[in-house]
């Protein structure tokens, strides 16, 4: 049994929990087997939104198949 | 006066403030004269449970009695 | 251009999102050209207030004017 | 559901597996429950012993009862 | 010459030599160039396996080709 | 032979060194078998006391009966 | 909107800038969107090689399609 | 209620504790409310001063007015 | 004697050297008795430029006056 | 009584635990009062090596003599 | 002009600015040059010795003559 | 085989990649085989100069000879 670890960015324009819901969404659609997520860093892009914008950085756990 | 540090990880199936508050709600119903929490990991357990689960790591401060 | 980053904690009785929201506000009343936030720290006051008092300690990034 | 983290420090004059394996017995002589195990530091201690002695010290997690 | 570098945590329920092999014979199964292993993170899964199982976070360099 | 680790902050209105001397003592006086200290964190706290309050955050290791 | 992290290590006989450069190139010639690079290490290997070879380990960001 | 937090090192010909209260004494005299000091770096110049002099870099916590 | 660090961010399209010469010009134009600099972080910014441009976040000393 | 420290990096065709014992090793042949030892960093050369090579980076604390 | 950097742990009985003079006082018998100091780590043995050792460990910079 | 590890600040009124290079050629003055160089720290020192002058706070590796 071997796990791989890969490092998204979820965004959101209302709240941290919902910028790490929507990696973790991402992360779903597109691997089987994600088992948890660590989350690295929070931040608040303002500049270059029109509102500002939730950031989440998160690790993401997944099982890698036989 | 002299403080000790413990460090709980509060779960909730909503958001990480409650899980933070899980972990305080728990060193306040055992422990006198709570100071602080720091945040020191937060994440979400994906693989062992039905919904994902927000968890937050804290380190809980509190006042030792003489 | 250059940037400059100062530190500032917000503060909220309701949630981590409000305490940082809370530092956004500060930083966008008092400078020009707020870029963006990196959260460093996450915790909660207890001793010092009637109501557990979240608190965020974020990095404001902001252009300088020439 | 709360988890629990103390930090031993286990020792062996074999091995690192076996100094982790001395702080996981001790873990669960005493505590109900344990999760997992963090290693944290590796390290040979030679001076005051008559072989060198492995040592790791370990995060245990544990589930608190309610 | 341009490196890529990934995560993998492998698994043994032996030792941590063993869940370290387990990661490196993974990706020399799917990657070619393989040049060294990092070990980040050492652990033990206790709770939901039978027997305690040794985890070794690992980050693998690998070559690209042109 | 398991050594355990627990965080103490001593507190002194005189010195640092004070407020080390304090956490050791608290430990001695409550522990067995004291083994060394690290410390962790150094600080001044000013606002919520009449004079500033060294503060020592550290690390207290002591070996474990059998 | 999603973004994912890669770590690179580009190389070059003669400065950090080439080689963080190298890191870029390869990334913009295989990804789109790429959005951001932050060096992570600088270093420079002597032994494998004829010249000295300026080696930047660089984590590049860039947007995931929907 | 916002904190700013500022860097400043205090030197003194004497000891660290001195370091540390020379940094916080121009806190205190350029700043209202100061709440708190850290100290993240402990040092002692030699080369270009006459005697060792003692350095202690701190970060000062205060809170802005409304 | 009292020293102060502050944070800027230099930006170059031409290289981290040039990036970092940026910040100490800024620092130079506005502040006497400068000191030294630290470089803390390197990177890219690609996205919302025309050319790559190099970034430098560097701590800027400078002493205090009296 | 002053400890100096050094870094050593051994190296095993068959384990981490044979890899920290050949630095070992090495610093008692050439140091008198070896202390102990810690563990910094773990990894596997593959590239340059006809079988994996098991490194352990290990930072060695001995006694001055007076 | 290049600096060398090396690690010592000086000790004390009596206080960590004593610790820290024992390390320097060492590092000026033998070696010239010496620039400054940092101070990496404190502690307090306590077990193998009579009263309570404060150590204090610190990295010393000098420059190497051509 | 054994590799040991110094740490070496070389300098230059030019650029990074120049003191990079200082210390590199001070290593291979005094030091056989030396396989890698890490960059630990880059900075500016501005104050006791003409120029201001480069710095590059390196780890030398090398092959201790048997």
């Amino acid at each position: 049994m071997v796990f791989k670890k890969i490092t998204l960015i979820g965004t959101s324009p209302e709240s941290f929990d919902a910028a790490t819901q929507d990696a973790l969404d991402r992360a779903e659609d597109t691997l089987n087997n994600v088992k948890w997520i660590e989350v690295d860093d929070l931040g608040v892009e303002v500049a270059s939104v029109d509102d500002p914008q939730y950031q989440a950085e998160v690790t993401v756990a997944f099982e890698l198949e036989d």
